[in-house]
């Protein structure tokens, strides 16, 4: 089993570890310190060893910041979490900062005193997020100090070591691509720019320039390194050597091996202008060059520009993860309610994907929320929290695989037995927005931003919304949430073929229900009809998911015509699909489900 | 009659001018000079003598610029001029340069040789505009140089004075709040951040400050002048004062009346933080000022939130604008076709819109644009290009007034006789995109940037799009293009209530037949209903604009029964609030042309 169902309780021991850091703080002279949820990669995911912020706070979200002063305490979360922090922290201990709303700048000016020295810890915070933050403190006595030793690293005892995993290869017939190849795209464009090498601080970059796959985080199949790419594509790779010994006739002679701990020596020492990405390079690495470049990471466009071979393993990877899908949403249809619970569902869907020899882990931990749980956007099930599936619920279930050829990551939500109208209500418009995104052809060189509000038009005109993001980028068999693409008003990126995202769309009742449908899709041209603009060149979507909708909850006089056309074509086309791969019990229940409207 | 039918053959003066014009730039050691569209306070609309683009260019476009080089010259228009720049400019004279899309700077990077000197009029270029030039010009030896006199009034022989027009109060009926009021409401915000005057040098932003109104440009009611505000609340205005002789007493104490040769000496002796206009400030103004504060002109966005005097007006002025319009869509709907003209159909709408004494100007040339010339954006019609109306056609009729109480815009397609199945189909999308943006309900902080593509989706799904904004912000008895709200991709300004924007997706066949449709809309708060999120604030709109929309040219079976609702709605309040107003005749064509489809 991959995920894990215990939870620790950390909220009884935050006040004790607060004030241990308060204490040593006040010892080393500092008035505060920002603790980020963040690692030296700035990934999302970080190991068990970097989770400083829910060592501290007890909040397990993805994403949020502390800020510890001597009186005081800050937790900025987003709207993701605003409900989820609620239950995991102690609002004696930490003030629940709304961000992006209040700034960390903003908020550090209001609750310290001028002349305040606040310690960061500067290979766990970005280049970027010191220097706003530096700009915002302009004018004031506050200072910002870049601190040698972490200091919760300094208090937390038994902080685990990180585990020393070995690094395999990813083939080219899933990669597409060889590495040498790649290092030679990169070079030329390093040269075009006058840079004589890159530093590439994120995981999944150097396992995509390198095509390797790692086992060192949970759901992300990297290696934590840090790479050097050359303008001749020659490569200096920082890994501990154990790590690579499997795979060092893949690599070759031009990656040279070298001890992390050389990294920072060597930047120091190079007199030549580099490159480094402008959102994640750590403010550590940035201070180590002399001639920095700053701009983006250059394995990330074509890393998020999927190659045919990637396309194609994408496509069988959601066959063969709507195969586990289907049959699970069989299983679970087959049974009487008010027995199951959410882990039960967690467990028995795992199962179904393990099925496959080519899955390697799952995504993410599977989000089975039903009931009230389901308006938790991130949440993740435990033995504390674990609640049975009743008749009248609505079951949102968020999951994907890591398979070798690609990754996966669906939402369905489930109606379990009789469930009222105003939840039917509520699921076809979050239906509707995601069939306008699914339908959507758009101008090329748009980005996220410019189309994103098309998702949410039909919520809106319920005087409705959602407090995430429409759509996320995906790797290929890489992170789940992998940029810069993004469908968010927040992203300008022009969306390109091949890139692959996500659709979800969702509703959330506080304390009642959620509803998420989720299917991930793939960028392509579109060919003009007849009577369409022949000169304009526009982008489709293609959709890779293949896994029907709750049809018990679509009020069929609501949708258009041509909303009915493409559930009914939807459904046709993976029934066509999936039929022949799955149980017969499955196979009667997909007929049923995939029957026209 | 307003409007004027007569075209300048500017043509064939072009190559003398310019042999003239390179002439003079040698004699001054120039290599090149830059001609923009603008006048001193870069507005839209300019008078005759700074008609300099044109008088060089034969570019009778609202926006564009050239340079001369010694050898070479480009004249740089965007998507909207395209075609129109075709018929009116010789390209042996002009390369024609796709603007944004290739900038100025690197135009002259690429077609002049490095140590070039090119001169530019500080008055008539912004701050920003040069800034940006200069930015990218970095790194290279060419010059920008700013130009004590402007070599096309030096060459310029029988260039035209100034009007000398009086300035008129606006009335506090119509204005809703006295100049006073204003001034002191800005001048706290001045006192805020710490700015001790600011500068206004856009004749809009005075007339909405002092409510005055003036006669200098053609459909734009506003008296050319400067101002410095301070933060006591008194204004130095900078105009002649025979212009201001009749409202000395509205303008009181607080207003000194000065000559405008000592504005920019003021400027240069004033040693304190001053507010200048980020987007629009000259060149010559930044540069005098020796503190300067770079943000927005104060008035900018109080001007954008219409008061509820304002909005009354607005609704006012579009019912009494409606009759006009409904008057002579009644006259024309009795007239055989292959007779009339579009100067015939310009002047009669301009006598029915003449009949009301509050019109005191049109809002701009009316755009009537027949068959092939409806496909020209912004058409307009001359003695030249005047097409007679035939049966088959699509007329694009895009006009509107300029009333006491408020400016009115709106743009209607009428099919003429028997129509093709594909206009009626794509007149049905654009309508289908109008209808979408008028339904729409949308959480408060957005912009027009967040929400426009909303306005494109049903034209997108048919590979087809328009190349010109959804919409812009709308003055009161003030400019008809009135930032900075829009409906555009490059608008981040949150839409407030009381903005007054268009709402005006169209679809343009070159060479063949446009159509476009433009309701003017004003913001509100939206109120949740039962079912909605009632801890989510939301605007909508109240649509201004009563006029039917050509119920020939609709597919019924392509609009959704919500489209069928919103449209037999927005006919029923059109016949109920104007149906008393009109003729007898315009009457009995009014309840045919709202009757529910």
């Amino acid at each position: 089993m991959y995920q894990s169902f215990t939870v620790k309780d950390i909220a009884k021991h935050v006040p004790s570890r607060l004030k241990i850091l308060r204490k040593y703080l006040a010892s080393i002279k500092l008035d505060g310190f920002i603790v980020p949820r963040s690692d030296v990669h700035q990934g999302e995911y970080v190991i068990e060893r970097d989770e400083r912020l829910s060592w501290l706070t007890g909040f397990t979200g993805s994403a949020g910041t502390a800020i510890i002063l001597s009186q005081k305490a800050g937790l900025f979360v987003d709207g993701r979490y605003r409900a989820q922090v609620k239950s995991e922290v102690n609002q004696n201990d930490f003030e629940i900062v709304p961000f992006p709303h209040t700034t960390l700048s903003r908020w550090i000016k209001i609750n310290t005193s001028p002349n305040s020295q606040i310690g960061f810890d500067p290979w766990l915070m970005s280049n970027i997020q010191i220097s706003k933050i530096k700009k915002k403190l302009k004018g004031t006595d506050i200072k910002l100090t870049p601190l040698r030793r972490n200091p919760i690293d300094h208090i937390w005892h038994d902080q685990p070591k990180a585990k020393k995993t070995k690094a395999k290869i990813h083939p080219i017939e899933f990669a597409g691509e060889s590495h040498q190849k790649k290092r030679e795209r990169l070079a030329l464009k390093l040269r075009e720019i006058d840079a004589k090498a890159a530093v590439i601080t994120l995981p999944d970059s150097i396992a995509w320039l390198l095509n390797i796959r790692g086992n060192d985080i949970p759901r992300n199949p990297v290696m934590q390194c840090f790479a050097i790419l050359f303008d001749d594509a020659k490569i200096k790779l920082y890994v501990q050597k154990e790590k690579v010994s499997d795979i060092t006739d893949h690599l070759g002679i031009d990656i040279s091996i070298l001890p992390p701990s050389s990294f920072i020596k060597t930047l120091k020492l190079f007199d030549e202008p580099i490159l480094l990405d402008r959102d994640s390079v750590p403010y550590a690495v940035a201070s180590a060059c002399s001639q920095p470049i700053i701009k983006r990471d250059p394995c990330i466009l074509p890393k998020a520009r999927k190659n045919a071979v990637e396309i194609s393993g994408a496509i069988n990877a959601h066959t063969r993860d709507a195969v586990a899908m289907i049959e699970f949403l069989a299983w679970l249809d087959a049974h009487k309610h008010n027995i199951l619970t959410e882990i039960d569902i967690v467990k028995k869907l795992e199962k179904e994907r393990r099925k496959d020899p080519m899955l390697q882990d799952i995504s993410f931990d599977t989000i089975a929320g039903t009931g009230a749980n389901g308006a938790i956007v991130h949440y993740r099930v435990s033995t504390k929290t674990n609640s049975i599936i009743e008749n009248g619920h609505l079951l949102v279930l968020d999951s994907g695989g890591q398979y070798i050829d690609g990754t996966t990551d669906v939402t369905r939500t489930i109606a379990i037995g009789d469930v009222t109208e105003e939840k039917r209500t509520s699921y076809t418009q979050v239906l509707k927005c995601m069939i306008a995104v699914s339908r959507l052809r758009w101008p090329k060189n748009l980005s996220g931003h410019d189309i994103e509000s098309i998702g949410r038009f039909h919520l809106w005109q319920a005087h409705r919304d959602f407090d995430h993001g429409l759509g996320h980028g995906v790797g290929s068999y890489l992170n789940v949430h992998e940029g810069p693409q993004r469908l968010s008003r927040t992203s300008d990126i022009p969306l390109e073929p091949g890139m692959i995202l996500s659709n979800e769309p969702g509703y959330y009742r506080e304390g009642k229900y959620g509803i998420r449908i989720e299917n991930l899709l793939v960028v392509e041209a579109a060919l003009a009809p007849s009577d369409g603009d022949k000169h304009r060149e526009m982008l489709c979507w293609r959709t890779l998911t293949l896994v029907p909708l709750e049809r018990k909850l679509i009020q069929k006089d609501k949708l258009t015509s041509n909303e009915i056309k493409w559930l009914n074509e939807y459904h046709l086309e993976v029934n066509k699909k999936i039929n022949n791969l799955v149980s017969l019990t499955a196979q009667q229940w997909l007929n049923k489900a995939t029957a026209p409207i």
